[in-house]
């Protein structure tokens, strides 16, 4: 599973799953109750405050400390950009893994960074008495203002601070029923340690994606590096428990999931089912059969294009799933029935009626006019018809650039949000990181996007024709491509650093591209903004006033990639009527390949077949609550110790994102026994190992 | 348009619109009253028989006789397939188009026929005197056995018949309300005079495609010619009316459209919504991504790739917006309310209450068993997962010569129907006929199909370990496309020929391999005829009783690529406030080229422009009911003059599947003023012309 963020479906909608034991906790609201009365035990405050400090957020991921000198643990499919960063077409990092055996040979990760949640601030009133009496699109307009105010004012304050500077964020629980302000302790130099090659990190390829059972050694390990260019001192790291946890243990999770959506109103539910979902499903379904027959041109082919397709399909299934999940009718009914049940309970409490009016009707009318913005918002402001997406860097590049050289000369409140002074040092690293740019990928990825927003627009929507009016798809793909001098990170450092009168200066065919159609995007997300966005979260915060009047704040607010805990037990489910049992062992995985991508076992565990312990627990399932984000989260004991690294859900995990079925969903990581079993038999990691043993 | 039939989608449904003036009429059932009523006008005897004599029906389309020598007026799409079989590496008749100056220039289409419709049979009453008393299932297996006796003799009969010999085919109208026997005269050698470059018969492409105003010379003319290899007489051909119709005039068009769902349950419509058309889209799209990229790899790739990826692309965007109609909440709350009404007017009748009972429930609960049946069915019976479908011919050749073994040693009405000895003809001539066999389009297809059989079916479906336990998708198809022998046509012949003793001796691995799955096939198959089709039939049929009895027959059945007959009138339409005029005009299109495909005027349009009248008019709309199937139908004036020819609806006219939406449904159709103009000026085909000109 690739669980990185669902950024496109995330962002307006509702929260909390008031109904449900199960759950994502914040550190700071940790129902010690709850888990004395399911589980007859509790946790203490130095546990979750080691717990917390030893949890990392990673750009894409979840992750962990393991040693006291900044040693982190998390997936390989957390790392395969990095491992993709220092490939080239002789050195194929993940089809033959990598391993440091000295800190010197460590390889640093362009454009991740690891976070540590230091401190949070509950900042509800501040936020409240900012847009106090404001309508919808004005009090959306006045909070961004505020929230970069605060995060600002924060990361100032913070620069004295014990543990500072901080990374201050402000984010949204509850959907507007709550603000904090997030302060993170972030660690900017992240480098590469040790990955497993592909073919035993994903055995099983897109196939076995969210299948169990299932055989993948899917970890890596990263080291965090301070600002003078040491391993960071972690002394609240996390050790390992080498023979893993027992059936029916207590676990718990720490991470961060991405996105889940489980209080959608009913007409926000129809928008994802009707709208979203399968639009985004066709064109991507297209877009990974371009790169199934590019990567068939050849071997070189075939590497570039890996770490795209990986990312691309996880997301396909899981929008496949997720589609699927919405087109059950269960699960509407039951959507349906939970709206009119809040909606009576509202209905019957004249005073609460009163202050917070039909906020479901004003959603139901943002969902309309959403799918009426939606084709241009996604071609134009998301880029997604112009060489935008994780697909491709160039229109990125030429858009950051544009854009910041106009917003950076503003006051910072009044910035678009992604270029406030606490988002800029982000940028610039993203910017200026020495990462690869694929000429051929670039080209397949701004052909079928102006391709397709000529299908979808119309090739007479004024955009296509401005664009299309003399040049075809490819020929204007190749010229943009071949034109460009944006891959080199130097040139983009310059235009950069620049500023307004370097970037309107440069004739640079990408940066001329993205200016060309900056002011009909900037338009499309202000229409976007206020039509959308604003009414939609004016309901949202009515409802979610609603929701804590009624059933008050005993349920955690929805996922968004801020750091949760929750608890669960190691067990399997039963499918069809027959029992999935939580482990698997070694020896299966064995009798499973065919010798063909991607049921292929690497050379290097062959050649040690004989010396490895046929019985040796490979992965395992339980009935935590997770999903996308929570990818290298570390799976961990009462005591305190790792007993697994959470990388993949079953298929009925995906379903998650709307509600929590606790028969079926279950959450899967890979066993200690087998991460110690490989270091020490396959790989000789004898210094990695001895790190790991530390206590 | 690429108005094929839509034969995954068609089957089980149910019939007739009942509350709509429109609609598609059979000849003999023509509603003279109405037209009458409507247009205070009407048509004769004559009229009809004429119209009815000079419309063919080809494999794919439709089309008319246009001179008394069998020539044959079409679309240029319906003559693509039969433009790809003539063409190879030097020589691309689609990019360049084709005129044969003399009869011996004229190209025989490999796999094309020519029906035209000479009687009709009602035999409702022996099918219903064969099935009574029996369960569904039984039920169902003896109509097809009835089906297949009646169609014997019916050949047999017509054998001393005037105008005989016919092929007979049953047709169930009404969704079994009534069955009757179609006796066609059928031309099996059809050749190909003329066909304009794809640049102007397909100007705009896939873009274009369902769009309007249009500037396509979608038209190509072919030829039937007699068992004895001279050209058809045809005496009852249509004249065309050069100077185009007027706006506002009554129109006829005259056609087999393919399949409409007008009044399928909802439970119907739900699982279209859920299960077919998402599920089909995403493969379907994923496949056009490969396709595209492959055929980027080369002129001769881009070449053998054109063909299919039209198809594709044309049937996707019909799904894709049949999808948007189902996902439509208008159109679902009106199909409820629909049913409602019904099954409310059935419960008042305790006679007709009796006597149905609840079909909507038995079509719901088949419904529920044809989700669960759908994947295996697809992948394994429809052969979507072995290489199977329309871009394939190579596992098509090897199943139809496993079962043809298998099934021709049979008792006639025992066979599976594409068996039958009416049907082995056909079987005969598409197995025999030398269409080129592209063996990088197969492996690429048979690769495609065998990855997403993993996928969906799982990596340990017993078929899926069966197939690819020691293959990759790719490596096994390539052992099949490489080791066959299958691409030669007389290899095809010795095997078909030669029977079960040369098809069960045969070790050609693609036969090897189609031998190999056809016992899963088969079962699958039966299950999906016993479990979900036999109930689907005896619901629909008591759904079709009540229906004539609450409303009679006073609507047309549903499509069915039978002939139909039906009017309107050329108008435009209005779209958002504006509105869309009928006609286009020449001077347009070279405002709207950009100089590269899809949107290029080819090099013979270019240097005849300055003899060409700027005014001529290009395409125009006309509100008839049309769908897939009527492409290349004759438009028609009260007179039995062709005023156009049909080629495309407008995107409205998608959701005519659902529903006629009178203010915006549209056909679209090449003017004749076009016609004349091209083949005079650009063209200079005098002798077509002529032949074209006699009356």
């Amino acid at each position: 599973m690739r669980r990185v963020l669902l950024a496109a479906l995330c962002g307006l909608f509702v929260c909390s799953a008031a109904f449900s034991d199960s759950g994502m906790w914040t550190f700071q609201e940790f129902p010690h109750a709850l888990l004395k009365r399911t589980h007859g035990t509790d946790v203490s405050d130095a546990w979750l405050e080691r717990v917390r400090t030893a949890t990392i957020r990673l750009s894409n991921c979840t992750a962990s400390f393991v040693s006291p000198d900044g040693l982190i643990l998390t997936n390989h499919h957390c790392a395969e950009a990095c491992l993709d960063e220092h490939s080239s077409q002789d050195k194929n990092l993940l089809a033959v893994g990598f391993l440091a055996r000295t800190r010197e040979q460590e390889l640093k990760c362009g454009t991740q960074i690891a976070d540590v949640l230091m401190e949070t601030e509950n900042i509800t009133t501040k936020v409240a008495a900012a847009t106090h009496g404001l309508d919808a699109k004005a009090a959306n307009d006045k909070r961004k203002a505020t929230m970069t105010q605060l995060e600002a004012a924060c990361e100032q304050d913070s620069k004295e601070a014990k543990g500072g500077p901080y990374k201050c964020e402000t984010v949204d629980m509850y959907q507007g029923g709550q603000y904090w302000l997030y302060k993170y302790h972030r660690y900017s130099d992240v480098r590469l340690v040790f990955a497993p090659e592909r073919d035993i990190a994903a055995f099983g390829g897109d196939p076995d994606n969210f299948q169990y059972p299932r055989w993948c050694l899917d970890m890596s390990v990263l080291r965090a590096y301070g600002p003078d260019g040491k391993p960071a001192a972690t002394p609240n790291f996390l050790s390992i428990r080498p023979e893993g946890p027992n059936a029916g243990e207590l676990v718990f999770v720490s991470g961060h999931p991405g996105n889940t959506s489980r209080l959608l109103t009913v007409a926000q539910l129809e928008y994802l089912r009707n709208v979203t979902l399968p639009r985004w499903l066709l064109r991507n379904s297209e877009l990974r059969g371009r790169l199934i027959e590019y990567g068939k041109s050849g071997p070189e082919a075939r590497r570039i294009v890996e770490d795209p397709l990986n990312g691309l399909e996880n997301a396909i299934k899981v929008r496949r799933k997720q589609l699927d999940a919405l087109l059950d009718e269960r699960l509407m009914q039951n959507k349906r029935q939970e709206e009119a049940a809040l909606r009576a309970k509202v209905a019957a409490d004249p005073q609460l009626s009163k202050q917070i009016g039909d906020p479901w009707a004003q959603s139901a009318k943002a969902q309309t006019r959403a799918a009426e913005l939606y084709l241009p918002y996604v071609f134009i402001e998301q880029g997604a018809g112009l060489g935008g997406g994780p697909l491709s860097r160039l229109f990125g590049y030429a858009r950051t650039l544009v854009r910041a050289a106009a917003e950076r000369p503003k006051v910072n409140t009044e910035r678009l949000r992604e270029y406030s002074d606490a988002a800029l040092p982000r940028v610039a690293q993203r910017l200026e990181a020495p990462v690869p740019v694929y000429p051929a990928l670039e080209k397949l990825n701004l052909s079928f996007g102006l391709e397709r927003m000529r299908e979808w627009l119309g090739p007479d929507a004024p955009i296509v024709r401005q664009l299309l009016s003399k040049d075809s798809p490819d020929t204007l793909a190749a010229k943009l491509v071949d034109g460009t001098q944006l891959a080199d990170p130097q040139v983009r450092k310059r235009l950069y650093e620049g500023g307004a009168a370097a970037v309107d200066a440069s004739t640079d065919p990408m940066i001329v591209f993205a200016r060309s159609v900056d002011a009909e995007a900037r338009a499309v997300r202000k229409t976007f903004e206020d039509e959308v966005e604003a009414p939609e979260d004016a309901a949202a915060e009515r409802i979610a006033q609603a929701r804590f009047k009624i059933y008050g704040t005993s349920a955690p607010p929805d996922a968004n990639f801020t750091l949760r805990l929750n608890f669960g037990v190691v067990e399997g489910w039963k499918e069809n009527g027959r029992q999935v049992e939580p482990f698997t062992q070694l020896s299966r995985l064995f009798e499973r390949a065919t010798g063909e991508e991607p049921f292929k076992v690497p050379d290097s565990w062959l050649a040690a077949k004989g010396t490895l312990n046929p019985q040796t627990r490979f992965d395992l399932t339980t009935n935590n609550d997770i999903v996308g984000g929570n990818s290298g989260s570390p799976l961990i004991d009462a005591n305190g110790k790792i007993v697994g690294l959470m990388f993949d859900g079953n298929i009925h995990s995906i379903s998650g994102d709307y509600w929590f079925d606790e028969a079926l969903n279950r959450a899967v990581a890979v066993d200690p026994q087998i991460i110690f079993e490989g270091l020490h038999k396959v790989y000789k990691a004898d210094e990695l190992l001895a790190e790991l043993r530390a206590k």
